[in-house]
């Protein structure tokens, strides 16, 4: 219901904004007995900080997560372990530079939230977006690296761009290990190369441009999710579309499937050596009426061109008057690169709730 | 958090299988003192009814609703108003012919959920595809006709079919008064012509096509929706994904604004003659930061071509061998036909709900 | 969220007026593959019904209730089971002589909701009290039979009648067996009997009182419920509190453990002779911390008189003047006592949803 | 459906232990423009604070609160106000005194929650109760500051003692001033001199007692609240028995109008001088059918003893052993002094949630 929830069982409570004290959230109905420690969530976070190469916004931010409840270090243990009540985590705002913002308390920025933000609430914290800087999505990927932890390692989450602005990757070219040696999470070397010069131009001209992400989660069981209004789909869909700037959010062949036949979209099925069915191919992104079928989950969302550009748009201010906002400062010219890991993280963290969700019902782990 | 139930203050639990003896759905939350008769909801069912023409399923099922409670007929008043508590809607299952699904007891049709719901439950109402039937949209249907009361005669909210498979509209040729003179909802008089050929091919061949529908909602005020997780666009995402065969949504430019710089998607704004700002266009689809900015709010969603088609496809049993499963029947060519008009209802049901919660939250309606 | 839905994974929705066509439940989340028929519902509704005895009110109501959706008889399986999805029950309303209440249109019945719901929605159903009516109890007995199928037989739900007026049980006279002897479900012989005199004298002065009724649930596994926000006996006061007429509800030693120290209200423990820790006694009513303890769990709540009496009432009229209202009809001079199984079947609800969420949280059921 | 939320459109999530670096609270769904700052916070903070008076634990806590998002002062606005997106509150622990709690680690200390928290999450955090501490319900008293807030000035909540052990105040002697001039919140200025000499000698003697308290809402609109599920008495007894160590919630008369007969139970009505009906008592507690008759609402709740004692009760220790528990330490005798502001801030909590849920559905605040 809440406004700042998500999840059911796993439950992630985000709070903060761009330029308060700090930001954070809470993450409750974790299972009891995991270990975790701030360093396993600091791995994650550290992939999504900002100024980890020219193509992303040079704010320094530490994102340093502090975890102020829910583990326990019990000294009949070895480590730090969730207790089952709420993991209350912390990131601090480091490197907050008002004075960058101060221009835009009047005016609205074409293509942010300003101007919706106004007209809701009738007042707005302006300093860099407020609620609805991308700086958010840090807790999101704190609160994905506990559902990891939930999921097990036998669960993978992992995240590619496969396109930036109207350059796309060669699919047949796909590999997962090029995604981590490259600042795109490209998985196509050929194509990381070649978007360096193509995002420096887009850099250099004070433009941007938007990108399309894949997340592709192996390993999930069969069976989570549930039909009509609980389907995983709904709920990836839902997660997803909730990250900043996103603009699209499709399953396995998605919108592609509309072209489609009945037979080329089929996913033809055979029993396999170990008695069990395999599916012969995966146009369904790994799940049917809802439910989870055990192959690879298969996502994508677009991202679309970050708004603060240099170019002048035309556009007003809060007393009535035309003004052509012309956006300077820290900006990344392709907002979709730091999203690979909040996507991530976002299905993370359905997939740990449909997990738990599946539990109850069911009563199988 | 219920796997058949959606919305928070507007809310809908819905229930019923293709072959019991009814389905329907709970409405909770109606605002007091609305006039709703069944009439006013029939007028909706009827536009999703199956058999009104050789494109859609021939079952032939009346869908005539009852209202059981939450509405009263006071002789100080005119005509049956909601009283505030929940309006119980029932629709009788009348053609179910279960002799037709004899066969597919022991096997998995692909592209179904028969796989996934007997992996996940254990067991299977596999008459019709039981829960995960395409009859059970029309309970999404209904409720989306008292979604519509809640909203008011200021807000309308239309859907059109923009491609059936690979052939799609010409968004010049756009004329809302077709689509209710087609049985495709096509705003295209021209493309509504071509689909009818095109779909006999289809369907004499036994197979099968996508689609994809978008939906227009106008009049909406501006500031609906919420930050982060209460964001209006992740909230229609998660209620069109919901629907049977839905494999992608959008919102606005969609996937193409991956494409698109940041000059050429800005929504530019300039003072209107009324003194109030005014978008130049709407990239966007009516939504900035997850709130309405009160242009029109522009969905869409694919969906995959009907599984259900006379090529036999690979399959298994439920005891383990292949088998090539065809499927005869009464089955459409192109689900995505009958897809307006519950997408339409989908949005006006988020839409009604989150016009309950801003005016919770803000205070205003 | 809803108005009138309770419970988190198993959820109930409830609906329906006293005059309507007919009231009923969605019970949602349900677990897959228990055997489930509307005898085995029936058997629970009839001990609530109707016009039972000459204390209850004479109204005749068949409440003979349908299974809609969520249980399928496969001829592979013995008997219905529910297959995991909604499970829709409708009662139809039989007996409701409108003419009855036609005369309190105008006026505001003195202890009744009839005010309330004026002022809050604007309108009110006002025959039989609507939305009010004890009536809607029915559809909780419905759920609560359906909850006991999830805890499965080694879970005992019992209630009693305690104190009818100023009259209490001997609690060392305490039977299980008396409660289905006798027309109260009092547990003292002795006061059964006194009982019987005492109420026909209150019957005949067309008084009324009220009614104290305890249940108690045994076989409850350790473990069920959570800190702070979810805890078990939250929820059980949650759930009793929203029965019609209820004014109190306490656990264990209740209110009397107000007056108790620190030693006389600890509950000690010892190892027993199976190497598990057992209670000595039970002043917590079998709830530590929110969470289940093992020992039977202790709930009470205390009904208010039945507000429709013979005696005239000072009230007012919808437009404004004085009146004195005085009720004739069929109504029940303790509605306490209809109230036990009421209140057994809400513990039901309420256990069956921690057993769920316990099981989702921990891994194990 | 957390376990540590509660609230649906007005929400809190709370997390912490006794021991842990913090606890806090994140409260959603706040109407924006609302003027918020930490001291008008901090003045609810510092009447639950421990250490005041010798009757309380002396632990030594600043209990400070920090805003840590959710208010913005504009230099266009006076102070800082809300901006209707979630405010994270955070107090820090500051005497923790680990040393004291070494001794428990091994033994559940008998009517503490050391033994269901172990049975149900095989670990714990048994320094200082962990979750379970008293110290939780600081975050519960800086949300009602909130809460207060969203309610507005017309609305006051006042808590009470009326007892403590078997020490019953005189209503009739009751002045709401004296509430605020003793340590016990104490209403009969006689018989708060003699608690005094009471708790003494409880708390000499190393035992402790329970208490009652009553909550009064005054200024509360007529029409909050909802039938069946959503009654406002329920979500009252839901929120005072979250609250550790209470058994017992009742509303208006309670468990007493148990005993009472319909006539004089009834709460007559005239129409009054502001041709407004007027009640002539309030036996109902300000309730009726689940919503507010705009009577003053009045609950109590019972508290048990405080369960750490100097006298020895029998226990068991993890590995199995019989053993006698006897807790030294900061205890408060009676653990229901401090309940007090914690009541008040919980039926803050729930009438500013009902307040924004009643405006949600009606559209009139």
């Amino acid at each position: 219901m809440s406004h700042n929830t998500f999840g059911h069982l796993f439950r992630v409570t985000t709070w903060g904004e761009s330029h308060g004290p700090a930001l954070g959230c809470v993450v409750d109905g974790c299972p009891p007995g995991l270990r975790l420690s701030a360093a396993d969530i600091q791995h994650w976070l550290d992939r999504r900080k900002p100024g980890t190469s020219r193509f992303v916004t040079q704010r320094r931010e530490a994102d340093e997560v502090k975890i102020l409840s829910g583990v326990f270090e019990d000294d009949r243990t070895e480590g730090p372990r969730t207790t089952g009540t709420p993991i209350s985590l912390l990131i601090e705002n480091t490197d907050q530079r008002s004075k960058d913002y101060g221009e835009i308390r009047d005016r609205y920025r074409p293509g942010h939230a300003d101007l919706t933000y106004q007209a809701k609430y009738g007042l707005r914290d302006y300093r860099g977006g407020g609620r609805s800087s991308a700086r958010e999505t840090a807790a999101r990927v704190a609160a994905g690296a506990v559902a990891r932890t939930v999921l097990g390692v036998g669960v993978s989450i992992k995240g590619a761009l496969i396109q930036i602005g109207d350059q796309k990757i060669d699919r047949n070219a796909w590999d997962w290990n090029e995604t981590e040696k490259n600042p795109f999470w490209c998985p196509d070397v050929a194509m990381a190369k070649h978007w360096e010069a193509y995002l420096d131009a887009v850099r250099k001209a004070g433009s941007s441009v938007g990108a399309v992400i894949e997340i592709v989660a192996s390993g999930v069981p069969i069976g989570l999710g549930a039909p009509i209004y609980g389907k995983l789909d709904s709920d990836l869909a839902l997660a997803l579309m909730s990250i900043n700037a996103v603009k699209g959010v499709e399953i396995g062949d998605g919108f592609a499937s509309a072209s489609a036949t009945g037979e080329s979209n089929a996913d033809a099925l055979r029993m396999g050596n170990d008695g069990k069915p395999v599916f012969l191919s995966n146009h369904a992104g790994g799940i049917l009426g809802g439910i989870s079928t055990g192959q690879d989950i298969v996502v994508r969302f677009a991202v679309k061109p970050t708004s603060s550009i240099l170019t002048p748009v035309p556009s007003v201010t809060m007393d009535g008057s035309d003004v052509d906002v012309r956006t300077v400062g820290r900006h990344d010219p392709c907002v979709g690169i730091r999203a690979a890991p909040v996507g991530e993280a976002m299905v993370a963290c359905v997939l740990a709730d449909h997990l738990l969700r599946h539990r109850g019902q069911i009563g199988k782990s």
